[in-house]
């Protein structure tokens, strides 16, 4: 799930953007003929990089909210270009008024803020604040009970937290680079996320597609306002913990209970608008079958399974259960997708090469750089493909300044992690940057087949390949959430890298802007990410199960390293039967959608199979959140039966709006924690009889 | 307020199908030429009462809990007619498919049901049993201290309610009947509700209108369904007082003390979607006048200007000027709409009669009725008028059945109703039948010019009169109250008649069949209002004023009769002087405003002046139903300028199906509460202090 879910969760909406892309195939770079496309030095304007600043600060609250709360982050893509547009828009328009306006809005640089925004959002994720780091802190080892020992923990601090994203976060960039032209022209990948982004943001930048986003932008900005104010509003009924809005029995207390309720909150609508109907379906289903009736189920054992005198937290009691069995499925889920891309990228490769023999026996290609310029297609379509491959390969980035970079950046990190975390050796680092590149391309090449970037999953295999290795006694939790960390973080941003080349290919960027804006954003996201973490840390009780911010995968990710370093054993009663049966549940889910998917194509029932990636998160939070994201479904489906051209139009507006809106209320009321202001007022839910009591007690 | 409100709240909505009258005015029969005038006792069918019985069900509750909530009650036109176009068309439409229609939904039989529900919950209002029958009562009378004695108190029970309503409700048929030729084709008088009520179902039964009707009652059923399921939820978290939603402290605890809250009333969003936005915007400023200013200073007075140990309800404590200073604003703006009716009936009459000279001078009259049948008229408008007035003259009602009727009713109603009260005697019942008819004809002439009935300011003056006749030791407070109900159900009955005569005007309805069907709603009536108000007796504390159901009339019309036997002298300190320059305020303001009217005709100033009537409402009852009607008349503002023809022809349609749908689920929530059930959820507002003091309960 996590960002895998933010990649896959977009492409319904990208859906929309792809076949628009298919009807403007032909005309695309027509309407810009007479566009001059500026060069690269002049796409990273001044405007642009402040602009992505500012942006990066929003996007990174948001992000981190997200991850605290419940990880679930869907694509942030178009509310990033919306908002990049929408300010640097109303900046030119302002200063062209006043006749001040020296050089006019490109999409090359909007392209440029875009790049620049999700890669600092992106280190959010991959920082793994809220994941890997958040799981290394006592707060979270003592949930676990076993590896609750000095050398299994490290105390959080901003500093190393800075040093280490920056000795990690620079590797992927240059991991992967010096195949940008294989993927992007020679394979044509699709990278539907970066396809429609550069769809969006070439739009804008046509007159009627500017008319249309300056609606969205109207929308965007209603929305935003309204949720912050409702946020707002919320604030002032929960002066303490199960006081207001969030802790809404909506169903009735039993149902609350066992987290059986809609608690308000407008991110989780938004993000429910954004991601597909059977992401939040599947989430539900999870829910269901987890909180629903296997946890009760589980709790009446209570005293024979496990010992009755545990707390609520602890590993190996109830929660146990809820946390090893989503890592089952999550990791059963995991291997299926890392191998069926496996799988695919060989059979891709091979076909590659079979075909460019054929093709190269058949009609000698006069292209040095072998370029597939397919004969079939009209006149016009070469147009674009041509200026775009002019643009693409006019500003040249040498592979040597790849190979050179990477080995430097990785000498680096080889050096500067075991400092960081002394239980992790310098042949262990080595270890992973060897793999890295492999596991890194093998994911660029299946996120641009299918969009889903496994970036957490070649982490979570980290975590217990690298924890067996070292040991429990030799720090082996630390050491294995530490390469998840080295791991993830390569894997992850050459994938996104490679999207945004896409994204540049499409909108005539020079992938050197491109690059050097994804540098930039790198940078700014391995700063402001733990700084932004570190004020949500300081102002509520981050990880806390029953509080506002669970922040649910520091336990999982330090749960996977638990099982690394410990095996099964230490488990409660049945819960390895339990788990390995949903690992297996897992791939088998999986297979049948894969099969359905190929052989039933009458009803495509592959459509209804709930994803197991995405049942497995509400395992350990409960279905709030889901019962959040299917309202959000059932407003975006009852939008659609009214008006499916205006709901495709603005319902990402609008969602976006709900998420922005609802997150940036959290600033300052992380501030209000921080300064010790409560809000006056609690609205509480009391059972009748227990009302009685209170009354009683008020009034006398 | 009450009903005239309804009447006069109506005519924004008015305006409208008043504006569509005027255009269509040339085709309205046109469309109707081959459709054929089904005989009076074929307009009066079986389905037809059958609909009219299950509507004025419905109506009864409706008007019955808004009676009961704040007294404040919008016109049900719309919501009569749409419902009862569905109901029909619904069932023609079914029995049509069936082969078995013998008798097609002709407007005829439409406007019967129409006529049938209105006067059956006109006397729902009228009945007064939240007013006057209420003010009878131990339980309100226990709140005033003074009068508080055997002999005028007068126990509630459904007996001698249903009695005495037969007892004075059918005079009103019959004291104007024989002058419904000179008000309707003389002087052609405009009655507004009546007319839109008119082209309503005219518009109903012409193709075009039956495509709108019928996506009006779709829109009306979905906000009908909306609003029973959220006042559905709304129970479940409300088991005791001071919870739930109706306790919500939107704006603050402070606020909330002050009655300024928004407690999710979707009956009376609703009701502010209904009426102008002058009206709520009345409402609001009343109540900040009152409950933000005025009420907190005279606290403060709390030991100088009062006893500081009366009880909260005591009517010698703050409660007496709320009470008091309510009634004088009223008094005041009755007065003065009293004595500019009388003076506009006068000139009116006296135009008429020096232009009917003149007219019979210059050209003498064929038409022996002494019709002005307009010569500048257009043919085809004169064609409309001919068809109308044909059938208007086709079935007559003889005067002398309308005189003999009235003399026979009037003498049971004289022998009947010292039985019920014998603090009133027969002389006084003669002298209130005396004077009626006159105030009766006043009271519809006036309506038919402006809209604005004006029965319950003439029931206010009897009471005065009527108790200062009889004096307190002879009970004069309940002979008030019981003159007031003679009173008030003449004066009404015979406007409403009047209203329904034009509206069968102008949908060639015969006048027996309006007569016929206004009768038999009558009797509904009379035994469905006191059954369905027992029915809400019986299952809440009615008339508490910090409850659900404070029904402020009830001490309203209580304290008019104290103020009749007791005078002035029983009043708090300085309760008067305020009184008095309120009573003066409302005469001012109501002067200022029809001057402002006559002679400002550039800005037009007058539209933004309150009505006195309207700010004195929330004197007593506080502002939260005001500021529920604000977030109506805001959502309506909102949605007319985003799509001003939409909100014309579905606000209407959304308003109704919100009244509808919450106060019909006062019907099981009663049920509910009479055999006990309680909600199992108290959603509780607790300053942050106190929370901590419960929970420190909760928690040991």
């Amino acid at each position: 799930m996590e960002r895998s879910v933010s990649k896959r969760g977009n492409t319904q909406s990208d859906d929309f953007e792809v076949k628009q892309m298919a009807k403007k195939k032909v005309i695309v770079e027509e309407a810009f003929k007479t566009t001059p496309v500026p060069p690269w030095t002049k796409q990273i304007t001044v405007r642009a990089m402040v602009t992505s600043f500012l942006l990066s600060i929003v996007f990174n609250f948001i992000v981190c909210k997200l991850n605290l709360t419940t990880g679930v982050i869907p694509s942030l893509n178009v509310a990033a270009g919306l908002m990049g547009f929408a300010v640097v828009k109303g900046y030119t328009a302002m200063i062209e008024k006043c006749g001040l306006l020296k050089q006019p809005f490109t999409r090359q640089e909007n392209t440029v803020i875009q790049t620049c925004v999700v890669a600092s959002s992106g280190i959010a994720f991959s920082s793994g604040t809220a994941s890997y780091i958040l799981g290394m802190s006592p707060k979270i080892a003592a949930q676990g009970d076993e590896g609750n020992t000095p050398i299994n923990i490290k105390h959080l601090d901003l500093g190393w937290m800075i040093g280490f994203l920056f000795a990690v976060s620079f590797v992927g960039l240059f991991s992967i680079m010096a195949l940008r032209k294989m993927m992007i022209i020679k394979y044509k990948l699709t990278y539907p996320s970066g396809t429609a982004t550069a769809y969006l943001i070439n739009s804008f930048h046509t007159p009627k597609g500017a008319k249309l986003a300056k609606k969205q932008v109207s929308v965007l900005f209603k929305s935003f306002c309204f949720s912050f104010v409702f946020a707002f509003f919320q604030w002032f009924f929960a002066t303490a913990d199960g006081c207001g809005f969030s802790s809404f029995p909506t169903f009735g207390l039993k149902a609350f209970a066992h987290k059986f309720y809609f608690d308000f909150s407008s991110t989780y609508v938004g993000v429910g608008m954004i991601c597909p109907f059977m992401v939040n379906i599947s989430l539900l289903v999870g829910s269901i079958i987890s909180w629903g009736i296997m946890w009760p189920l589980i709790e009446q054992k209570k005293g024979i399974w496990y010992s009755a005198n545990l707390s609520a937290s602890s590993l190996h009691g109830i929660q146990g259960y809820r946390v090893f069995i989503a890592i089952a499925m999550m990791l059963g889920d995991g291997l299926f997708h890392v191998v069926y891309m496996l799988c695919l990228t060989t059979k891709s490769l091979a076909t590659h090469k079979s075909e460019k023999k054929l093709d190269s026996s058949s009609s000698p290609s006069t292209n040095p750089d072998g370029l597939e310029a397919g004969s079939s297609e009209v006149v016009s379509a070469n147009y674009d493909e041509e200026r775009r491959m002019e643009y693409f390969l006019k500003d040249q980035i040498p592979n040597w300044v790849a190979l050179v970079g990477y080995v430097a950046l990785a000498a680096i990190s080889i050096i500067a992690v075991p400092f960081i975390f002394p239980q992790l050796k310098w042949y262990h680092v080595l270890v992973a940057y060897l793999i890295a590149p492999v596991l890194a391309f093998c994911n660029a090449y299946g996120c641009g087949l299918s969009d889903w970037s496994l970036a957490s999953n070649y982490g979570k295999f980290a975590i217990i390949i690298f924890s067996a290795w070292v040991g429990l006694d030799r720090g082996g939790v630390i050491a294995g959430l530490a390469a998840c960390g080295v791991m993830m973080s390569i894997v992850s941003t050459a994938s996104d890298l490679m999207q945004d080349f896409k994204t540049g290919y499409l909108t005539l960027s020079s992938p050197r802007s491109m690059f050097v804006s994804q540098v930039f954003g790198t940078a700014m996201g391995c700063v402001m990410s733990p700084l932004v973490f570190w004020f949500f840390y300081k102002a509520y009780p981050i990880g806390d199960p029953g509080g506002a911010y669970p922040a649910p995968y520091g336990l999982m990710y330090r749960g996977i390293a638990l099982l690394g370093v410990e095996g099964v054993s230490s488990l409660p009663k049945n819960c390895v039967t339990l788990a390995v049966s949903f690992f297996a549940a897992a791939i088998a889910i999986n297979i049948i959608s894969e099969l359905l998917q190929r052989y039933e194509t009458k009803y495509r029932i592959y459509r209804f199979i709930p994803s197991p990636m995405c049942m497995a998160i509400p395992f350990y939070l409960g279905s709030y959140f889901a019962i959040d994201m299917c309202v959000g479904s059932l407003i975006l489906f009852l939008w659609q039966r009214k008006n499916k051209q205006k709901a495709d139009d603005f319902a990402p507006a609008v969602a976006s709006g709900l998420i922005c809106g609802d997150s940036l209320w959290g600033v300052p009321a992380a501030i209000l924690a921080i300064v010790g202001v409560k809000a006056p007022i609690c609205m509480k839910f009391l059972s009748a009889s227990v009302n009685n009591k209170v009354d009683s007690l008020l009034n006398g």
